[in-house]
């Protein structure tokens, strides 16, 4: 091997290196922040739904604190007195993920049982959706 | 040329390369997240108008889904009877590119003849707002 | 030195040099845009209390205009009528920073002179949000 021939290789290795970043990143990742009551939360899976339907391979993670966390709770049920728990569990099944703040839930007095099986309790609801976009590449969106 | 030069001129490229995607990206790109009804469209308009002023080379695209729509339907008005079409108008031709949900007007029964011309219709608006952060540099804002 | 060995050195170099943007970026970021009345200032502070709590060594900026800055003015009082001056001097003891939108005191006839004295007067607000975001690497979080 020549020594141009050497250099070429390293330059394509790290060129490569370097785009592959990129590359992997094809996938988006979206973090839903939801912080209003129940009355708006069958509006905020529809758009969620809606996301998934147009971009399937969306990786989609639903952050939940305030008011925002009691479509989560045991027997929710939206306006028209359906309750949550179906339309949770299917988006769950499509790889959404739901996360519901420990500070709510300590404020607000509510016992951690009380949270559906689908959601992750996190310490806290904004801490989270800062570090999803800061330190997991999500992108934003208030629905 | 010596060696010693090759190598240098070669970094000197790359390094060029590398830099060259933020050296580009000096122009401030903004996504306006705009789902609420035409009450606070007007509002959502003056923050755009006034983005600009203070940021002339902002490149800004309005995305609306829901109620959020209104504003970009023919003949729409606001809370004190004027009609939108003279300053969406005004916008468009500063730049900015407003983008209606067809998500929304499937689910709503309204007719895509209906959207106003300066608006461009995407399959889902929440998709739309993901993917301009998440692949195309811009950022987010919800007025 | 031989050839290989420059070479690699230099690679090095070049390699720690573009990683130390990332390794720098390990604080947290983070802008509150809030644009919404005295009513819901008490949660959005609450909401930066909380997390700070959470992540000690986020940086938070909280960007207010309209309705949003009226928590930043001298004498502003809570709907229990507490004063926000001990919360937001509280906040900004720990590294809190909060900025009011000179388009709003313009435009609402609001004397300079009123905003506390720990927050600091910006041209835009909207401005401020997008510009922290692109050129500062700030999150984006609605309160």
């Amino acid at each position: 091997m020549t020594i141009f021939k050497y250099i070429s290789n390293t330059f394509t290795a790290l060129l490569l290196a370097l785009s592959f970043g990129s590359v992997q990143a094809q996938d988006i990742k979206v973090v839903y922040h939801v912080n209003t009551g129940i009355e708006s939360a069958a509006a905020a899976l529809g758009n969620v739904r809606n996301h998934l339907t147009a971009d399937p391979t969306a990786k989609i993670t639903v952050v939940t604190h305030g008011p925002g966390i009691d479509f989560l709770l045991e027997g929710a049920k939206d306006s028209k007195g359906r309750e949550f728990s179906g339309l949770v569990g299917d988006l769950a099944g499509k790889g959404v993920q739901f996360r519901v703040c420990n500070n709510t839930l300590v404020s607000r007095n509510i016992d951690a049982g009380k949270v559906v099986m689908e959601a992750k309790i996190v310490p806290s609801g904004v801490a989270e959706v800062a570090r999803l976009q800061a330190k997991e590449g999500f992108v934003y969106l208030k629905p």
